[in-house]
């Protein structure tokens, strides 16, 4: 059995705990879990003992070809094809991902449905399910990282005072996808000087210039599965300040990733990074969380945030990204994608950190 | 008042007929709209006689800069933040836009609320409003489209046999980034020969051929703005059927376009491509619609599609994009961007469409 079909066993195994006789799966994300589908438009219904795909006409030679259980091509709304599988195997109790389906759709897909049968909100079960990745998917995340890495060294080498932002983006774009990446699994971040303190900034017109702090976010689309890593450059020597920020980050970030291993709860690993932070009077700079999984998805559970107690297991993906942000001068984070191993965890992203002067 | 602020009001005076005290926006490309924020996590309430928009720390330096309303930074979850106001503010009926708010946030937000608050579902109002762009947004679509077009250009020129459809993408994003695009407006489409009967194919490692179609589906994102365009080139001499599948459609293009004028119901101007397919005999492999509006999304109303009646009104930019897709042989689509103007329309999309032999 392949294991997209052993996860859409997996999943149907669950369906008496939670009280349902299917579930309907909407998350994109999801969706491609049990499918390997990675089009814009297609929903599963799993029941107990079979598994639906729905998707419209564009996608059908693609369906036939990939997908692995019942395959539907629906012309108009989805939903109703949905609905009348559901009404034809006489199912009653109906799971949805109410943290995935918005409210109109789930009136709709109510009101095509017959007397007695009722939908029920689950939560994110997928997602948990995700959670602890197969060999196989942590070898996509290590592809992944491999071409991320590899995409910003290319890149670094040539970069320098009087580029832009954007011109330095489209240079890591590029060359991540001459590597073998799909796209971006996000739109890459490149802020040069005080816009460094923007932890989101979209890529602008800025120059880099000299003296200056130059903060790249940026990570791998590598058959579906995502990298994420952090890294800031400065052109010229850097002063006092910056290398003492510097440090601190680091220090942060290297105390989180010592905290990393199985049955540690993520919100302890954010108090690590947190804790040294605080230590270097940066704590109230450290405007975001320390990480987050990654996988399918840029960013899925769990957090690795104050108010996240996930305990770890081996397998999970993490990304481990304390910063610190001041308004006016500029921002420091450093980020790698680090994987849960049975004893510890490894580092995935292989680029150095030290403070790179170009 | 700036556009931005023209815009809320536009909306804050709609409130009456929608029964609502205040609306709460929770689309990411309404939000933007609405205040020019391009972030991820942003909510804005509209009440009938202010706005207040909400964000996450990671974002407090770009809403401070940028939003022209009332910003809350909030810790945890904007939904929380928005209750108090609702309450504070005493807001009895609260829209939401149904279509947008996952099933687990109005569930969420609805315990939030005191008694005798009330959640009412609101459809695509703020999408209607964006359905007639303004001058200064016409002119970012214009822009949008010159940097595609120039982007292909450039591209296509160093297009030739032994290319990976992944190495023409990242080509092509290469360009509109260097040209001043923020990132594509969609993953790029780039498929080779029999792949290019996928309407939505992801750039794979496959080389083109000699003899064989390719197809490049591509838009620009500028300022926030899409444009959209479909060429289709051949490597070396085409077949007598390559050329008449060609020109089926290219005359199915040509027809739609010309049934492009105010007053017109846009599934009129879909049926004006789908007749000239059903004269060639290929309606049955045109197997999607003809267009969609675009502008800060790359898909929003008004569908130009069998099942769509909006009356088409001057400063409307849609697309045009019909096809014919034939598995195991290949597909060929042609899609401009099209703005309606008051007395039809101007084809934004200035690149040729001759069949291009490389």
């Amino acid at each position: 059995m392949s294991e997209i079909e052993q996860r859409r066993q997996a999943l149907a195994a669950r369906l008496p705990e939670l009280k349902v006789d299917a579930l309907l799966v909407s998350s994109a994300a999801n969706v491609r879990y049990l499918s390997d589908f990675a089009g814009s438009n297609g929903l599963i219904l799993i029941t107990r003992s079979e598994a639906h795909f729905f998707t419209d006409p564009r996608y059908a030679i693609e369906a036939s070809q990939k997908i692995t259980c019942k395959v539907q091509v629906v012309k108009g709304p989805l939903l109703a094809a949905v609905a009348a599988i559901l009404k034809r195997k006489r199912l009653k109790k109906i799971g949805f991902e109410s943290a995935w389906l918005h409210y109109e759709d789930y009136i709709k897909l109510k009101e095509g449905l017959p007397l007695g049968v009722g939908l029920h909100p689950v939560g994110r079960v997928i997602e948990s399910q995700r959670m602890v990745k197969s060999p196989a998917e942590i070898q996509r995340i290590r592809r992944s990282v491999a071409v991320n890495s590899e995409a910003y060294a290319r890149t670094v080498k040539r970069a320098k005072v009087g580029l832009t932002e954007r011109e330095i983006a489209a240079e890591l774009d590029f060359q991540m996808q001459m590597l073998g990446a799909e796209k971006p699994a996000f739109e890459t971040i490149v802020a040069a000087g005080d816009r460094s303190a923007l932890p989101h900034a979209h890529p602008s017109a800025r120059r880099l210039a000299n003296n200056e702090l130059l903060l790249i976010d940026m990570g791998a689309s590598v058959e579906g599965y995502a990298s994420d890593m952090t890294r800031v450059v400065h052109a010229g020597v850097p002063s006092k300040r910056v290398r003492d920020i510097y440090k601190a980050v680091r220090e942060a970030q290297l105390a989180a990733i010592d905290a990393v291993r199985p049955g540690v709860a993520t919100n302890r690993v954010d108090a690590a990074a947190r804790a040294v932070l605080k230590r270097h009077k940066l704590d109230r700079a450290f405007v975001h969380s320390t990480g987050h999984g990654l996988g399918l998805e840029i960013h899925e559970p769990p957090r690795v945030a104050k108010t996240d107690k996930t305990k770890l297991q081996a397998g999970m993906a993490i990304t481990i990204e304390p910063g610190a942000y001041i308004e006016g001068f500029g921002g420091v984070r450093i980020e790698d994608t680090v994987l849960v191993t049975a004893h510890g965890c490894e580092v995935l992203t292989p680029t150095p950190k030290d403070l790179l002067n170009i």
